[in-house]
């Protein structure tokens, strides 16, 4: 028995989700919603102590770390079809790219995303109740990043995040522009972690993904997109509304 | 025919050293110079275009990224003792423990690294010498790193690794104290990355590590460090002598 606790795909969430789908195995989707914190309360904290999703119950044990499951989903799914190259080079070659990911291209994007779309989470609540929300979170660094989220980012920062997310977009762009798939020839989890961050970039971010600049993302964007596994994901997903957009609070302006 | 290009049994380089020593695989060290740069030096941007170590050369195909190396030669060599569990539940254990040395341990460890150590090489040389050596690096965050450990880092900074430092090892201990090996009960590439980033701490980071504090974590070193593998590794290392202790340049003082 398969439960993936996640917020649904996107992010880090939908590595995991793509791949139980593109596998055919049969799991239970379990939608946690950021817009309540539930991947704070205690109850999920059992499950993973860093209060992060996603997570994976195997039959009862626990594997957390998006692109960890993935693999763990390889190491034991043998029969399912394969999203790691057999050749143990080009393996290496999705390992690079999937560590890529998780070490330089997740955090750019995910600093924007979080000043641009989960501000407005930080920002619907007074901050009283704020207070309490962050004090439960586990991570001291992400107590600091919906601190951040709430407050404002330092300018500094953002500005610094912008150039690696054109650094990211101009390398996936050089693979993309003469190849179908990022390691190989065949799709395998470097498309997966990668889509998972690079997914809806032509619509948050057209300033670096668009037709004249990165006609090969786009394409590998829409491959993946017309996916039967990546259509039965997103039909599956539960509707969520963010909170309309608010100014930081003052005493973060002064 | 396997090459290992890396600095020697340090950092990030000893996990592969560590691992082929370990296998008993039979290979070629080639160790460069970072007190010569090397690393930045046109030959060898030719095998790693990050001008970063170690990289394998495995009949002339380029493996690049220490974690990523370790798990090729699980991969490959499956008739050498393996460093990786069976079962894939702790193979995911074990991949979260190298994550996690990759994304975070490895960092904070390695700032305060290169303000005591590496500011002795990056201020040995002249500032028209250190300019052109920087221009040569490929990575803009490296060369960012190479100039702060020349003028010295921001003093925010050096604390708030020295916080994840401290969070770091308490996460060590707490495995430790009472288990043998990090990913279940066997030695695997979960210690041999950590070890290449703890290792030698009792002796650089004493107030973080010492006999009081962190018996478990001395007993998994010394554990490591009675091993036939590792004890082969040191004895076929270069010795290298660091510059004296140098204050940052003038200017950057200022």
């Amino acid at each position: 028995m398969l439960t993936l606790y996640s917020f649904g795909p996107g992010a880090n969430s939908l590595k995991p989700l793509l791949a139980l789908n593109e596998k055919g195995l049969e799991f239970k989707p379990h939608y946690l919603n950021p817009m309540k914190f539930e991947q704070h309360e205690d109850w999920y904290k059992k499950i993973n102590p860093n209060g992060q999703v996603p997570s994976l119950d195997h039959d009862g044990r626990i594997i957390t770390e998006s692109t960890v499951i993935c693999e763990y989903l390889e190491d034991v799914f043998t029969d399912a079809p394969p999203l790691r190259p057999k050749d143990p080079y080009l393996r290496a070659q999705m390992r690079i790219w999937t560590k890529w990911v998780d070490e330089y291209f997740c955090w750019c994007v995910s600093t924007i995303g979080w000043e641009r779309m989960v501000s407005r989470i930080a920002r619907s609540i007074s901050e009283l109740e704020f207070d309490k929300l962050v004090e439960r979170i586990p991570l001291k660094e992400q107590q600091v990043k919906w601190r951040n989220a709430r407050d404002g980012f330092d300018p500094k920062v953002l500005a610094e995040e912008l150039r690696k997310i054109d650094y990211s977009i101009n390398k996936l762009e050089a693979r993309l522009k003469d190849h179908q798939w990022l390691a190989g020839n065949d799709y395998t989890l470097a498309d997966i972690c990668n889509f998972a961050i690079a997914n809806n970039m032509d619509a948050v971010f057209p300033e670096f993904v668009n037709d004249q600049a990165t006609p090969g993302i786009l394409d590998w964007l829409a491959r993946i997109r017309e996916r039967p596994a990546c259509k039965a994901m997103y039909a599956a997903a539960p509707v969520r509304e963010l909170p309309p957009e608010k100014e930081p609070p003052a005493q973060a302006q002064a």
